[in-house]
């Protein structure tokens, strides 16, 4: 196993690989003249999300990616968000598309985000790319579930090993459930109606948990030998704080991601790993 | 718990309330001038899938539902199979299509199957209906999954139990995931890779073995409290097997569904439910 000291993964290697990878990919595709675009839409300037929107713009003039940013009057009609998004979709300059979520209340975000064609929908948000990757064919996949897949194969967690996740959302759970069995993993997907949650995790050997409840995987709900990934990002007191107590977990468990510096460190580079898959399945299909 | 006698799931009830439904249900239509329809299509003539294209048939006349079947030929040009597909997804007196698989080898079965609308993909094979269903949205679904949904539903299986899958394909084991996920249940997905698979299986509330191996399943996989929902079919020196070793398990579990008899024999309904189904989604989408 590489990357670990003292049972907490080191993810700011895992991150300078991705990144590395990232630019070194760039480098080929810019002196072959075919560099990646990405667009950025959303609709109304929620502030949970203003951070996120603008660390993406930011990161993409970092890696030297054109973006083309649009932000839609909170009050936009459903036509006028579909045209901007239809437009994005023919324009050959524009390799990935971002339908920032949460939409305002009269919109339908998936209505929405199924207009953005599989090959550039790089959140693997729209029903086709979830299809696809529930079929094991080749397509985009949501950053976080990615994420994750990048710990487990960093601590080069044992093909066949019991995954217990703890989240059955669309972004994380579910299709992080498919990533793993593609992978050989066992997954059992857990969610607040579980009955022995307890229990399932401490004979899980991997629990990866993104319950959005600030630490709440404590010591009974691991063993030894117990590998924690932690989705979570919780603000307490000022201070953001993980799903799993971190401070009690990191001397009795395997291995544990930290938090804040982790799984969120990653996925925003992740985003930019997809816009290169992106682009290559534009010239497949 | 109805319908249980012995620990045997009395799948004969479950078939007979389903008939009673879609005939209901047909009446009612047919009284209000709009019977659905239904098309099936094979290209070839593999033995193995000939009793089930003729049972169908058979089925879909006691129904007194039209039905379009047809053979096109085993050297058929993938040009040919789409434009079959595409002239019945445009027949309005078609609500429901069948493509049925396998396809010789020169077609890609995946392909061909996406051509079929959601709205009338009774197979719940296409791409779209498989990532409606991930997202949870109304959607059709594969006959096998929706059988076994049945099953626990009638012995009333409780909310969050452990349910083991031995199966991780498209069309038994991942749509299983989402509908137990969707019905609250605690799933995990296992497969020939998986460690520990007895244990798993022996501290899970229920067990849908789907292994493709006669009377794999046996004693020391399974508690008292087990409910094992089998949907094998093997033949053995010219028997039907599941793959539940069912003699030795059926003193010792709490439930167990029979092979010949069990899901098997409710899965050829399931395709007339979801052809009702698919005439109503036409209606809202």
């Amino acid at each position: 196993m590489k990357n670990i000291k003292t049972g907490v993964v080191d993810s700011k290697a895992i991150g300078q690989r991705i990144r590395a990878d990232i630019e070194k990919n760039l480098e080929i595709r810019g002196k072959r003249g075919y560099l990646p675009g990405i667009a950025i839409v959303r609709v109304g300037r929620d502030p949970a999300s203003e951070f996120y929107f603008n660390a993406k713009i930011k990161r993409a003039k970092e890696f030297g990616i054109e973006v083309i940013a649009t932000t839609l009057e909170e009050d936009a009609r459903e036509k006028e968000v579909l045209e901007c998004l239809k437009e994005l979709s023919n324009d050959s300059t524009v390799h990935g598309i971002l339908l920032e979520s949460p939409v305002p209340g009269h919109l339908d975000y998936k209505k929405l985000v199924n207009t953005i064609p599989f090959q550039k929908d790089i959140d693997g948000a729209t029903d086709i790319s979830l299809g696809r990757l529930m079929s094991g064919e080749e397509t985009l996949v949501a950053a976080t579930p990615l994420a994750v897949m990048e710990f487990l194969g960093e601590i080069s967690l044992e093909s066949g090993s019991l995954v217990s996740i703890i989240n059955r959302t669309i972004t994380v759970g579910k299709p992080l459930t498919m990533l793993l069995l593609n992978a050989n993993y066992t997954p059992v997907v857990c969610h607040s109606r579980t009955k022995n949650l307890k229990e399932i995790c401490r004979r899980s050997d991997a629990i990866v948990v993104a319950a959005g409840r600030p630490r709440f995987l404590g010591p009974e709900y691991v063993n030894n030998n117990s590998v924690v990934v932690d989705v979570g990002i919780n603000s307490e007191n000022g201070k953001i704080v993980g799903d799993a107590d971190f401070e009690s977990l990191k001397g009795i468990v395997k291995t544990i991601t930290p938090v804040p510096g982790g799984v969120g460190s990653i996925t925003s580079l992740i985003i930019f790993k997809n816009l290169l898959q992106a682009q290559e399945l534009q010239e497949k299909f």
